[in-house]
């Protein structure tokens, strides 16, 4: 039940803004209009058994979950499975930004007072949960549960009220066209338009296909029985809103989310219509979590692949994963300024990143019908075709009626799979190039090592840093910077008394510049060592303080140093770590 | 004249803002209070002739430059230095975040499409002048001395239209209440509220006391002329939009500026009109960059004294002054987006912020004639005395009419100064622990160099980390982390057969977790090594790849375990470069 529960979180808080999008294109030529979300909706609700179907087989099909990229990899090819895997990358940054924009949009429903500041709460409900994420909340916490739990509770009673008003007729229906009345101005463009506006409430239906390992054995029936469960529901809450919108005779506002007003005509603004609000918001943020606790799947699957790079592998040591969640929360708090964290507008892009994998997931599992051909493969082949063709056509209605709003998906498309190929291409050089042939063994024997000790004054770090050069080092050089005559002199003159035996060379550097003097003498010198065959060696002390942000206060320009030595060629660079007790 | 212009953006611009603060205030009231907004401009007016007097005599006595920490320090101590010192951070934060959303509101102004995107346009001009400054954009490139001539020339044509306007009758005054009435609602409590509002206009002046030595020889005439004649445009282009602004009627509006509804009076919405705003958001966006061409000065000065990390007083490499930049970026965006772009909630800060080291260099002043007691003394001293005194009092009435909107100072100011005074507490302990006592020669004689190579598999890299280690190690461990167990194997075999003298330790990693183990070998080896006083190396290879963008595909979890050793103490760490061909 908690797995339900949490991976249902994503499809089933696409109810908060689904309906609202069908009412927002028939809201463009009137409410005489209004009645057509009705049929509409049925629509949506064949698409969404149609979906479910499927996935019951691609769960019994890929127990190990069936993710888009791996089925269409397998299936179609590896192009295919690229384009999956980089849908999914939309998806996944979308499901964040969407999910946030309308869990604001319920919080700025109840108060309106802080509507003005709706980007500002976007992007901070995507910092936090970002940064939870990078402290490993992971999808598993059972708390997470909870808000699922009370939103279903939430809108089944709102559901409820306003169906016993409506059978009790307390509350005729607000007086708009009959069903079934012909509207000037509403084409065939404007209802599939709407259709696929409306389609937006079945993302998220795919989450529980990817992870059916999460769930007890025998986990394949388990996933599928909890899969049929939120399709229920699903239909139901969609629907009973559909409905009620209707009945109520419910306008899409700009400030007020189409829930909101339900709620509000059917409990009024009271603790329950507080109560629907605060689960919906809740519900939508722990949604935008599941494209967070997402991403690091796919990430091991095209990494293991090498279309990604090699650190995503590593997941014991978080690096990868670190690096992608950043980057999920930034790309979505990128989107929500540039929308402006207007979620009817980043919607389009949504469903698009999440019907191109649905297509490629079901033809895939077409090919793998016609391949294998198990008992009764007909059948089961028949449902991918349906979901398959169904949702193709969803997604060249969204082409065609919504171009200007998804055209950049098929920039951004493109170009994510010629990155993919690239870096395959680049490790698979790399690769080449390590590998080790007979006659290299050679090559690599060194003569000796020249070691530098860059000296900012006459210290007990410049001491030990002599201490180790000795150990290691043929030739010792003491590098000074100076940014005045003065100070130059005093050193040179103390060096000489102390380090009699040890090349002291000082440069003035007018511009108090101290890195550029530094580069340009190990450039000499390493041309010098090249000859010889000896190695050049970077001795810099690392500060290590006792309180973390102390180290701030130090190492800064070492820092900078190494970054420059760091991509130098025949420079090796040694850190010596020196301890302040205080 | 270059000079004048560039150095002038910041005070000329102040004036796009600061009359419509006065409206602002006075609007509360009601259009009746409008006349009102005449007399507080000429206190307006009376304060900056006080400023440019006292200013004049910090640029006689101060030529090497005379700000507002320097002349606080020298003459009042450090306490007072270091409050002057963390008022012009806010000062330059503020300037920023201020010039930029005004520059904004004088864009949205003329292209009232735009008006949705506010905050979103003022982060990403944030973001390019950040980035320009971080190239290093100087303020002595001439070319920026042109928005100012055009900014002027534009003032200049508006008000003498409108004056002209009005001399020839064309335009009779709106009606409304008579100069000299009494409005009830007006309370002196508001009208201060109103002046302090006005002297926003003020802010900026200091800038060319700051600068004296950009100025040709002799230098402190030529600032003093250019500061003057600064104070006398500024006082025309304040007078002709209070003028105009009470003559039209115009008042303040959310999505509309003083100035733009004041050009499109006078002008008309015709080319002319949008030469006006163009200027206007061209000189605010000049006046933002002087924040960023500030604050390196400032750095300096506090690094020396060692009330900042070392790294500002390396202006050569641009080090402290990119990060001081990105700071300063990130602050001010930080403040916008927090009060929504809404330039006058933010100026109220950024008044503050300039009028405490206002106040503080005129006291600093005094108390110099008071020490020295040169020629003339008294009558200077009743000019710094007389500026200091109306500060303060500004200032003073800042902190009772708009304590709502400047408490944040009085917080920001304490924990500023007291991290001043930590870190440079730290700076002087840490130069006592690095002092070299005359029985400290021994204590770091080493017996020798274990050195341990993490090993990822058989390559050429591992070859010539291999012969680096021969040249500088006594005991040489290679250390292997597998993610299964075949692979450990077939390593392991591999090794024994190509280097059976080198030993390799082989460890597998159930969670795919490359990092934790090494550094557990890692801790081990240096507990051992402690004893016998052997240094610990870990040779760490770097790849270089030719293509800049491949870097990210490699070295990633040597620099997380680099990372991780930077920071132990006894671990010496040595970055090996490998070349790729390509
Ligand atoms: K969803
Ligand atoms: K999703
Ligand atoms: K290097
Ligand atoms: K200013
Ligand atoms: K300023
Ligand atoms: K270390």
């Amino acid at each position: 039940l908690k797995a339900l529960a949490i991976l249902s979180s994503d499809a089933l808080s696409s109810v908060a803004y689904g309906p609202e999008q069908i009412l927002i294109v028939l809201a463009t030529v009137g409410v005489v209009a209004y009645w057509y979300s009705i049929p509409i909706a049925i629509g949506v609700l064949v698409l969404l058994m149609a979906l479910i179907l499927s996935y019951r087989q691609i769960i019994y099909s890929y127990p190990e979950g069936g993710g888009a990229y791996v089925v269409s990899k397998k299936n179609l090819g590896e192009n295919p499975g690229l384009i999956a895997g980089g849908s999914l990358l939309v998806d996944y940054i979308l499901t964040v930004s969407v999910s946030i924009a309308a869990g604001t949009d319920a919080l700025t429903s109840a108060f309106p007072a802080i509507h003005d500041y709706k980007v500002l709460i976007a992007c901070i409900l995507v910092i936090v949960i970002t940064l939870l994420n990078l402290r490993g909340v992971t999808e598993s916490a059972s708390v997470l549960a909870y808000p699922v739990y009370l939103f279903v509770i939430a809108l089944l009673i709102l559901i409820a009220v306003g169906l016993w008003n409506v059978a009790t007729g307390q509350t005729p229906p607000v007086t708009h066209t009959a069903m079934g009345t012909a509207v000037p101005g509403v084409s065939l463009f404007l209802l599939l338009r709407a259709f696929s506006s409306g389609c937006s409430a079945l993302t998220g239906v795919e989450a529980i296909s990817n992870a059916v390992t999460n769930f007890k054995k025998p986990a394949a029936q388990n996933a599928v029985r909890t899969l049929s469960a939120m399709g229920i529901i699903l239909a139901i809450l969609f629907s009973g809103i559909i409905f009620l919108g209707y009945w109520y005779g419910i306008s899409p506002k700009g400030n007020e989310t189409v829930v909101s007003q339900i709620a509000a005509e059917v409990l009024g603004r009271n603790g329950l219509y507080y109560f629907v609000q605060g689960t919906t918001a809740l519900i939508l943020i722990l949604a935008a979590n599941t494209g967070f606790s997402a991403f690091p799947l796919l990430a091991v699957n095209l990494a293991t692949d090498k279309y990604i790079p090699r650190m995503f592998t590593i997941r014991g040591d978080r690096l990868g994963y670190s690096n992608g969640i950043v980057t999920l929360g930034a790309a979505s708090i990128l989107l929500i300024v540039i929308f402006n964290g207007q979620t009817e507008k980043l919607i389009p892009l949504y469903a698009v990143g999440v019907f191109i994998p649905f297509t490629l997931s079901q033809t895939g599992m077409i090919a793998k019908w016609l391949k294998e051909k198990p008992k009764g493969w007909q059948g089961k082949m028949i449902i991918n075709l349906v979901g398959a063709l169904i949702t193709f056509i969803v997604l060249i209605i969204f082409f065609t009626t919504k171009f200007t709003q998804v055209w950049a998906v098929l920039i951004f498309l493109p170009v994510m799979v010629l990155a993919f190929h690239r870096i395959k291409r680049h490790y698979e050089a790399v690769g080449e190039q390590l590998r080790i042939s007979d006659d290299d063994q050679t090559t690599f024997a060194l003569s000796g090592n020249v070691v530098i000790i860059p000296v900012a004054g006459m210290t007990k770090a410049v001491e030990r840093s002599l201490s180790y050069a000795n150990l290691i080092g043929d030739t010792i050089i003491a590098v000074h910077v100076a940014f005045d005559r003065k100070s130059e002199k005093v050193l040179e003159e103390k060096w000489k008394r102390v380090h009699p035996d040890i090349r002291l060379v000082t440069f003035y550097s007018q511009y108090r510049s101290l890195v550029r003097p530094l580069l340009r003498f190990i450039d000499i010198v390493r041309e010098k060592s090249k000859d010889s065959n000896m190695a050049v060696t970077v001795l810099i002390p690392q500060f290590i303080t006792s309180k973390s942000w102390h180290n701030m206060l130090h190492n800064q320009s070492s820092l900078l140093l190494k970054a420059h030595l760091l991509y130098r060629k025949n420079v090796i660079v040694t850190t010596l770590p020196f301890k302040f007790k205080k």
